[in-house]
């Protein structure tokens, strides 16, 4: 068996990067598999304070698996093509570690799916370990910790399943870190700001759907002060429509999210606006609206958004 | 929690079934799930001769979920929608146990799915009992293993995967029943091609796909005799030109498949035979071929049909 790839979705955050080196690990020591994990990105700030915390080299980043010489992978945190690495109509699917719905993906062979409607993908794998009578290492043990902390802002969000909670704390344990203090520095790491420019900020975590046609792009920043971003609205509105430009977005849905308090406000730019007030029933005033509530792009913007271009 | 239909594909074979009256007992017993298992046809007579061997009744027959008041599904051996109840695309897909290939698939919310690239479905729900501890009546370890005798025919396709043999051991212990011998008097009953009409003939384990925009129906039936169902030719093709007006099928895939020795004769009628010859690099000659070794649609003659289809 020749070398297979295992890497989470582009733009890669601390699920993605944490879920697929610990399953090319898991795949290793389980299935006997010849697994390299990399990633379709470098880190974003909230994740290389995970790796730096754990001591843990960043993946490194491909953009091609054909060139590599690689024709098989393993897909984590992720299914939908358009998020994936750039040749994979072209690959084999081995199989796929996900949290998500699914959507625009096809294989032409049978293979190995294993998803959940829980948390994180990294909830998955460490199942997986248990089922497999296989040791978690302590590294990685934060790793995915740290994917499952970041995905449900520390078990907040709706997208927690009930199952997570003890994940939580068994990964906590492994890992030898307080949960709570822990979650919370990880996640303030995420939310410097300041230090990006407005085009790097639209693509921290983004993630592009195809709803009923449209090219629909929506992306998610976390920060302690939603005032503050807005502050930066024509600058962030300025990089918007240039990454719409460049490449074919019908619209663009930035969700920034209030990590202490769980809301988020929703800047909205593109050719279906209408169809993004009707999806929240609010009223986008000077392109923006408060969401109450919301902290799961998963959850509680896109099944909204498909639902209402559908319509 | 409301009532969740389980079923398999349209055309329902031993594995479709058996598949579904397994896992809704399992998911009542390990999950709480308040499941009834249901089919999309009738039992084909190799079906009946299982259900009656087990003494279990066929599942009722459903075409709507929605007209049962019903609206969340789990499917098993099947996924691609066009192989699905009339209204899938209305309703939520709690799950899906599978060990087919991914295609026409499509979620608006996060779900369950285990696919395996087994040689059945029912592989797969055998080793969710055994995950979950949950103990498996006799019966539905004949109808489990029954699955696997005929998705596999005997074990002999080349979509039986190693961990398979161990399966059938395992459930045959169950079952209380010999392998060999059960499975040859199984795999016989459904044989009996004399007392179908053509079109029932041509129905019997048929699913359509969708290549490259063309519908294709590729119709599977076993024999102990493939000179005896040629005989039948001028009848066959008759019944087949029937159904592609009907239906729109822009081709008809037959294949005559010989239990015994493990061959199959492939009749080809349709827009596309150009691409049906490419597929399996032979020539029909009076709209038939042989193709020596091929028992498996999933493994040896859809993922050919596809890249031809697509090239």
């Amino acid at each position: 068996m020749s070398k297979i790839f295992v890497f989470g979705h582009q733009n890669p955050d601390s699920d993605a990067i944490g879920s697929s080196l610990a399953f090319a690990y898991l795949a290793k020591e389980a299935y006997g598999l010849d697994t390299e994990a990399v990633a379709l990105g470098t880190p974003n700030e909230e994740t290389a304070f995970v790796l730096d915390y754990f001591g843990v080299e960043a993946p490194r980043v491909v953009t091609s698996a054909k060139e590599e010489g690689v024709d098989t992978v393993i897909l984590t945190d992720h299914n939908e093509f358009q998020q994936s690495i750039s040749d994979i109509a072209d690959l084999t699917v081995y199989g796929v570690v996900d949290h998500h719905r699914v959507a625009n993906f096809e294989t032409a062979s049978p293979l190995y799916m294993r998803l959940e409607p829980v948390g994180s993908a990294s909830s998955i794998v460490y199942r997986m370990f248990k089922e497999s009578n296989v040791e978690v290492p302590k590294a990685l043990a934060g790793l995915m910790l740290s994917g499952l902390i970041s995905d449900t802002l520390l078990l907040k969000s709706p997208t927690t399943h009930e199952t997570d909670h003890q994940v939580a704390k068994e990964l906590a344990a492994i890992a030898g870190v307080n949960l709570e203090e822990y979650g919370l520095a990880m996640l303030k790491a995420g939310t410097n700001l300041a230090s990006k420019s407005a085009e790097e900020l639209i693509d921290i975590d983004a993630k592009t759907f195809e709803l009923n046609g449209n090219q629909v792009r929506v992306a998610q920043v976390n920060t302690v002060d939603i005032a503050e971003v807005l502050e930066r609205q024509a600058e962030i509105e300025a990089a918007i429509q240039k990454a719409q430009a460049d490449n074919g977005y019908s619209d663009f849905v930035l969700m920034i999210t209030d990590i202490i308090n769980s809301n988020s406000e929703i800047l909205a730019l593109g050719s279906n606006t209408d169809k993004v007030e009707a999806a929240f029933d609010f009223v986008l005033e000077n392109n923006h609206a408060f969401l109450a509530g919301a902290v799961s792009r998963k959850k509680q913007v896109v099944p909204q958004l498909t639902e209402s271009f559908n319509a």
